[in-house]
């Protein structure tokens, strides 16, 4: 199909009208970046991206990421005239309440949406974890016969995005496994909301990247034919990443407010929409307008796609007919929690485990049962033990499924998301609990776009020791269960360590985090339904006394078998204490009234033993609960010796529980 | 003084020696580090660090920062050979149970040591923020005729700290800003946890940081000339920020771990610590050996050192007689909050205002009355209300109060930080509440090292509007309230909002978080020690009805001014409701039991009014209180249609209540 310059002109003017007439509706948004990057787009829409509007999830699409989440609305332009579900209406409705339009874009919202952005950098990680995922994909299932997985991953970045520090991090990984189907395009118009990006950044940028191993580019990003090179380039570098720095102009074609930081994040005014439109000679009556030429352009590319596509089709089938179809499901089926339980390890009942070291042995059979099942640590995998041998490693432009994440937490939960988008993966990672801190973001837009990751936060609590308060997680559960839609799992033993396990594979509508402990805890559980996987309540009975109990003690993890050790004493002084294992906070909270009363009945009265801070648990065992948590920082000191400082002894529950009873 | 090579080899060595003895002897520790730095610490403290442990707060001092903390046995070796007050048992009780010599440094907990550090990349941004307080103070405070601060800025920082993003944020930042004073020496050690770096790291650092706009120099980090030769011309380079790439070998000197992963974090066992010592011809009998020789040395220095002491304060005391001491003391001394009060200004009590913008009417002012308050935003200013005109402002080699971090949250608050340690500065920083998650890591570092700094947080919740999800805070207020020692501030207008600065600027344990809004809230108090000062005890009746109160409504920020309305109607419907604005938990904490019950008397009825989740509200009003709070993410529509949705208006307040009551 043959697009002359002139059609490229009237898409490029086409979005940046539709742009301004949407922020202008909704009274605001952002008109600046996809006035900026509507010739990149028209570009990129017509000549370079291979994806079916038909069939939004087809897994050979090219992947587009608007990193720049704030220009959404050059995002939602592409989407409606390529044929996805995003009407003219949608469009009009643009930032209004339950419209397909949001301020940002919203991963599982939008048909064609890859990818939830807006908290700059977390785009540019989420296609570093795509292309490892598409690595790792067409190395499954691709033959000499059959290209099934082809793609690359293309992403607008902007200023913001490279100023970010996850975006270096996730560029200097890029480099070093030299994902060759990266093709990100920067968007640098020198502007952002300050002012002039002179202000704060003068790097030079192309260098960087080149330090980090990519691929750089520089070229005029209103020049068509610049772009296009661009692309091809970058398309043809198949052993480093590439970043095309494209100069642009912010609000190009705005006569006052091109080039300006004024034209970022608000409406440009009617004025100023009238007197763009005049000047790009798209002085149409209506707003909203979609020339027929346009529609017409991307009716015939639509045409081209399908056609591309009908042809992956064919070749698909066939391989799947001839063999693929097993280790295709194995990839994109949910896993099947009961038969997998079966072929987990069985912890000896007699020998203490730490959590961290069961949820090792766990992770041995998950890499073996599950062949989407990838993930690493941010340098730290012989602390968390989570690096499985036999499964291949990443390395030097080499991939596998044991990923060397380097001392980058916030980009290793980014990049987790971006193998959550991909799909057919269940991506994990792991740090230490304390270090959650510096991959909150991207776990919060896992929590809200519903990704299926699986966090591993060992060292789980002060008795960390001797590393001391920095290194000793005080407040991270609480903060942690702050987050909506995150599953917090704390497990007590080695069983319930298998049965978190089995929670966060099985989990499909959000991600799934494990607190786990450095130090050994004694196996409290018998594996299986009737034993350890009562986990999956949330909360359950581990420990009942003789008689009617007139205290519960509810606790988590490693405080549990101390709080089991305290009741069994308590019953000498005459008191009948019952134990709840309460592991996870929102698994129980599913349950049903009935039950939750079964575990919280009117008139007991509680008492919490956690290490950690108090603050949410009154929700279950009210104000007057005694409460063995902690309110301040750690201290550096072998952990036998805090543990006796902070009162997380058997006898110092016990003394606790006499003294508020009398 | 005469050093020569032989003495330079054995503090080296006795550095290699202590380290290991006290790792052995805690049996837990990082000896790796130690060993293959300590070549570059015997020059350090013997060639080039400018310090007097006889005042180890001497403003013009050099600062040393371990960044990479876990080696903290290097620290505290040099500390104590150089006349600090860590001895030689505080050394024997490396990482034991309140001993001086944690095992991370924790600062204010040792003398000498300048930072908190073992978080990876902390550090790194910490210097460049102490290199941008010495610009400010230089231009403050030195003249023709003295040179009051003329001190550079060193650390040591390891492979973790240059993977980590924050450290090229602040890199970055740092080379814009021309900060020639810094003079950092990576331990190049190609060793990370997890084994070789080459595992996940292969970048140029070299060329990485020549794009940053670092001076750049490569040397064998054994090698003492040339260490000597780099660090010089480090100092003669005052236009760029330097960094030293020296090529060492983690655990030097082991016969059996040098280079290897194994003697990063962990002892290197007693049989292999007695082949280290043969190797080193240190085979000394007693453990925790230092020669007289070595004494004798440093001794030496530190008399070298008091006598340029003496010199700098000779020039000193004679410009603060001649008139440096009022400007000095502006800057060291505490405000006096009374005094300050009068100087802010006064909110017309007829016109609504957001809490933004009331702070940046607020700021005016404390920029004016307090020298030393710097601050700025991560490229949100003009949203935060955060740049002051009139006190400079920093850009390409260029320095001034209004610091323009870029968009860079995370290391904004460990540079913020960095400023706070350096002393003498109230630094600020500022961003939307929901990217608090890019920037937790030293904000906790802030609350738990009691430094002195202010969090800006703005758009602090749904009340965001068409932005979305991804921009408005629901989980935040209750994350940050879970860090200890973090005092956090959600005013409810105008006049409370400048209490609340008043409260921050105030503060001198620790550090204050302002929640503001982004929407215009009604001034619901009247200024002064009796209106809305009462801000300062955290929780204060904001309204009474005619009758004895049924219920209390709890409510923060820009909720209470509908719970009062609420409060208002429910009169109608006779029933009598207390509103008590509850800015901050912290300082309600902080009051006598006598008016804690005054605000949440036995008996009461409770409910509470926030845009943010539930969790640890029960503390306050209990389990069965009227919740009008949020428990998932926002969405992205305009602000009133949300809140009706939401429930956050008047009348859903006044009909849940109503609903409670029957």
């Amino acid at each position: 199909m043959k697009i002359s310059k002139d059609d490229l002109t009237l898409i490029s003017n086409t979005i940046k009208c539709i742009s301004m007439d949407a922020v202008q509706k909704a009274n605001s948004g952002h008109p600046g970046l996809p006035m900026g990057c509507s010739d990149i787009a028209a570009v990129l829409w017509t000549k370079v991206l291979r994806h079916n509007s038909a069939d939004p999830k087809w897994a050979n699409r090219d992947r587009f990421i608007l990193s720049a989440g704030h220009g959404s609305m050059l995002l939602y332009s592409m989407l409606h005239l390529t044929g996805y579900a995003v009407s003219m209406e949608d469009l009009k409705n643009f930032r209004q309440f339950k419209s397909i339009t949001p301020g940002h874009p919203e991963f599982g919202h939008t048909p064609g949406v890859e990818t939830t952005t807006g908290p700059l950098g977390q785009g540019f990680a989420n296609g570093v974890g795509m292309a490892i995922a598409r690595e790792l994909a067409a190395a499954e299932f691709n033959s000499a016969d059959a290209a099934i997985i082809d793609h690359n991953i293309f992403a607008i970045v902007s200023d913001g995005d490279i100023m970010e520090g996850i975006s270096t991090e996730a560029a200097s990984l890029a480099g070093h496994l030299g994902l060759g189907s990266i093709i990100y395009i920067y968007d640098s118009n020198s502007i952002s909301i300050e002012g002039d990006t002179d202000l704060a950044f003068s790097e030079d940028v192309a260098m960087k990247f080149s330090a980090l191993g990519w691929h750089v580019q520089k070229i005029n990003g209103h020049d068509f034919d610049a772009i296009e090179r661009g692309v091809a380039a970058g398309r043809m570098e198949r052993a480093r990443p590439s970043l095309i720095i494209a100069e642009t102009k912010i609000a190009k074609g705005s006569p006052n407010k091109e080039g300006s930081e004024e034209s970022h994040g608000a409406p440009l005014g009617e004025d100023e929409v009238t007197a763009t439109k005049k000047n790009l000679s798209m002085a149409c009556i209506e707003k909203f307008h979609v020339n027929e030429r346009v529609y017409e352009i991307f009716n015939g590319i639509n045409a081209l796609h399908r056609e591309e596509y009908g042809q992956w089709k064919s070749v698909f089938d066939k391989a799947m007919e001839s063999g693929l179809r097993k280790k295709w499901d194995a990839f994109f089926s949910k896993p099947d929690i009961a038969i997998l339980r079966e072929k987990l390890p069985v912890f000896d009942p007699s020998k203490a485990i730490a959590t961290r070291s069961a949820s090792g042995k766990v992770l041995e059979s998950l890499f073996k049962e599950l062949p989407g099942f990838i993930g690493g640590s941010a340098d730290l995998a012989p602390s968390n033990k989570t690096f499985v041998k036999g499964f291949g490693s990443t390395g030097k432009r080499k991939i596998g499924r044991n990923i060397h994440f380097g001392i980058r937490e916030h980009s290793m939960g980014a990049i987790q998301n971006g193998i959550a988008y991909y799909g057919g993966f269940i991506p994990f990672s792991a740090t230490f609990l304390v270090f959650m801190d510096y991959m909150r973001p991207p776990i919060r837009i896992a929590a809200l776009s519903r990704l299926h990751t699986i966090y591993v936060f060992t060292h789980d609590s002060f008795f960390v020791g001797e590393d001391g308060p920095t290194h000793q997680p005080v407040e991270h559960l609480a903060a942690a269960r702050a987050i909506p839609n995150l599953v917090v799992i704390r497990p007590a033993d080695g069983e319930e360590t298998k049965e978190a396990w089995l929670a966060a594979v099985g989990r499909n509508d959000g991600p799934v985090m494990l607190a786990l402990t450095r130090q050994d805890l004694p196996i409290l559980r018998k594996a299986g339904p009737s034993g350890a996987a009562e986990l999956h309540k949330g909360a359950y009975i581990i420990h009942e006394p003789e008689k009617s109990p007139v205290i519960t003690i509810l606790s988590s993890g490693s405080e549990v078998h101390i709080s089991v050790a305290a009741a069994e004493k308590l019953q000498a002084h005459g008191i009948s204490a019952r134990v709840v294992s309460f592991p996870s906070w929102e698994l129980f909270d599913k349950q049903d009234e009935e039950y939750r009363k079964i575990i919280l009945p009117a008139g007991m009265r509680y008492a919490v033993v956690e290490a950690g801070i108090k603050m949410g648990w009154e929700k279950y065992a009210g104000g007057d609960a005694v409460y063995i948590t902690m309110e301040n920082f750690g201290m550096s000191a072998p952990a036998n010796v805090l543990a006796e400082h902070l009162g997380f002894t058997t006898e110092n529950i016990v003394s606790r529980i006499i003294a508020a009873k009398s």
